[in-house]
């Protein structure tokens, strides 16, 4: 991996970059959708790339119970078995094992814990963790970490923080081990990323729920062990929006420069804006595909319900000021005829359209930096779209 | 329309022709994948376009139910609602009421029954059936016909026959008055496709069930209507595929050479070549869409049941001499792991190769018929395809 920092804006700590990686390069600010089971529900590969996308965040947790990471080896890597042929970030499964797994209990080893599908029982540690995530063949790796709910106590928060740079200090080592096993030298190894210098790469994630304090901690310790990139984690669980940004901030303010920047779970459009404002190059989030599914669309106009009775007549697109498929080929009447008559296609197409909406949206705020513009941009973005947060 | 007969194979009744419609020119012999709701299940537009569909089967029952005919109609006809911009045929609904509505009555008059939806009460007559699919704009229009399950006695499917030929001459008239009233004259009439000889058409439906002087009576009495064409219903029910094959043949011996000739829900491949023999040019059938679904894939080594564990480490495609999406870019391995794991791509890809494997077929088909080599074509197909019928 490499990244270019292309340009930071005058007036905020926004940036402009390029991050270099196995499977290809990505324009950051950068934002990821999530294909969870290493499928973005709904999406073909081919479509995901049609409407733009440059990076997908795919599950440990979830690849790991099913098809399981060795199925996933043997098939050539994440990128091969699903047939996206883009970067892929996996995350760690912390996450979900905290927020899916029944019956976890978190030791200084490691975190036991239930199949949410089948009841099996299974041990991560940060080097199981690391050893599956190099079977996936992913691009950016992750740690794990331990996320706590919120709200979180300061002393809970603490430990997280402490045990989190522990795993992430076993994690490097973990996947320091590997990368130097697979290629011990450049002649006669049989990997041929080190001759790009584009290998995969190990984040790190930092921690301490809404404590300044602690956030500061865990991004000086983390920023200690010099590792290639690094997320924000433990944010966007709902906590108010002020103090996302805050968080934010104090973390930006620690984060090396010259390294990309990654706000896990991130977010509404409004969030991303305030995100990339503070210094934030890259972003996921369920949110698109999520709504999507549900008959929510994220529009120029507002928020549109599509199931709602005063669409079933209107043949005009979802929003008139999009260029994709869904609303080129198709009205808000046929769309909620989909809905209503429980066909796919209606949660398909929607997909497609959010995924486009943080598509364009991520290209528009590119724009505005190239252009020096980025501040006067958003205000002008944040208050048309903040005025129609509801279609009326 | 218009309908031209290109070549009818020397040592078959095979045909090879092209219908003009509105919407478009449709090579025959055709298979119209079915989208009943106003959506090929799982498929969107673009992609049943790039797979080489040219005609699809929507449903007046459905479509009258959800969204409502005049919704079609108010949206410019059911081809610019769903997106879908080349010809559409839709069936009359019976088969529909007689197979899904629960407390149906047949009368002379029509027939009653209640939405399988909402329990809602409703009334078909043939004139109605008629100006509902005139309201969806349907390239091909179908007959309101009785059609009884298999199997069924002379007596009830000479009842079947006698009502069928009614409701047709009912239909015939309700759709010469909307033609004469929307088209009153070539000048200053509204309707630009008088101009360009290509009109939707209405085709009156064969009944007869397993009967031949009933199949020959059914045949004979509604080829005196001169209508543009003719479909064969009330088959693939269920009977032996001897009897299928016989019933065809007895209705292709009467039906006009100069017009196009439908079995309705044909059906296996076997079954495809075995009508094309006999003479027939359209095909519709929800195996392909049914069995996709389902995780059934028709392949040139056998049907696939892509489920089975054995499929769970096979990076080899579904079909290795296949050129769709899902083989180009997948593995079985994956596609397994999207059933498993319940993630609707899925049956979306064995949809898309199994609509592409029928598309494929009937391509072959008008190929061997140009080049004269039909029967030979079919003799081969038919030994490699029936030796492999569930792969080994």
């Amino acid at each position: 991996m490499s990244f270019d920092l292309l340009k930071t804006d005058s007036a905020t700590r926004a940036r402009l970059g390029r991050l270099h990686l196995p499977n290809g390069t990505v324009q950051t600010p950068v934002f990821m959708p999530v294909g969870t089971q290493g499928t973005v529900k709904t999406m073909t590969p081919h479509e995901l790339r049609d409407i733009g996308v440059e990076m997908m965040v795919c599950n440990t947790y979830h690849l790991y119970l099913r098809p399981g990471h060795e199925t996933v080896r043997q098939a050539g890597g994440l990128s091969r078995f699903i047939g996206w042929h883009r970067p892929i970030l996996t995350d760690s499964g912390g996450y979900q094992v905290y927020s899916l797994a029944p019956l976890r209990a978190i030791s200084e080893e490691g975190v036991r814990f239930q199949s949410h599908i089948d009841g099996s029982r299974h041990f991560f540690t940060p080097e199981l963790v690391v050893q599956i995530q190099q079977a996936l063949d992913s691009d950016v790796v992750m740690c794990l970490d331990v996320c706590p709910p919120y709200p979180v106590s300061q002393e809970d928060a603490a430990k997280a923080v402490d045990l989190t740079q522990v795993w992430a200090e076993r994690c490097k080592a973990a996947w320091t081990g590997i990368q130097e096993s697979r290629n011990p030298g450049i002649e006669g190894h049989s990997n041929p990323r080190i001759l790009e210098s584009s290998s995969p790469v190990l984040f790190a994630i930092i921690q301490g729920a809404t404590y300044p304090e602690l956030r500061q901690r865990s991004a000086e310790q983390l920023v200690a062990l010099d590792l290639p990139g690094y997320a924000i984690g433990g944010l966007c669980l709902g906590e108010p929006s002020a103090t996302t940004y805050e968080m934010v901030e104090t973390c930006t303010e620690l984060m090396p420069a010259n390294k990309p920047r990654y706000l896990m779970g991130a977010g509404y459009p409004e969030d991303i804006i305030a995100a990339v404002n503070r210094g934030v190059d890259m972003f996921d989030c369920v949110l698109p595909t999520r709504n999507g599914r549900t008959g929510t669309a994220f529009t120029s106009l507002g928020r549109v319900t599509i199931r709602n009775a005063r669409h079933s007549q209107d043949n005009t697109p979802l929003d008139p000021n999009c260029t994709c498929y869904a609303c080129r080929d198709f009205t808000r009447a046929y769309l909620r005829h989909l809905f209503i008559a429980s066909e796919v296609l209606g949660p398909h197409l929607l997909t497609l359209h959010n995924i486009h909406f943080f598509i364009t949206l991520m290209s528009s705020i590119r724009r505005s930096l190239e252009q020096g513009s980025f501040r006067e941009w958003s205000q002008q973005f944040l208050s048309s779209y903040q005025q129609t947060k509801e279609e009326s």
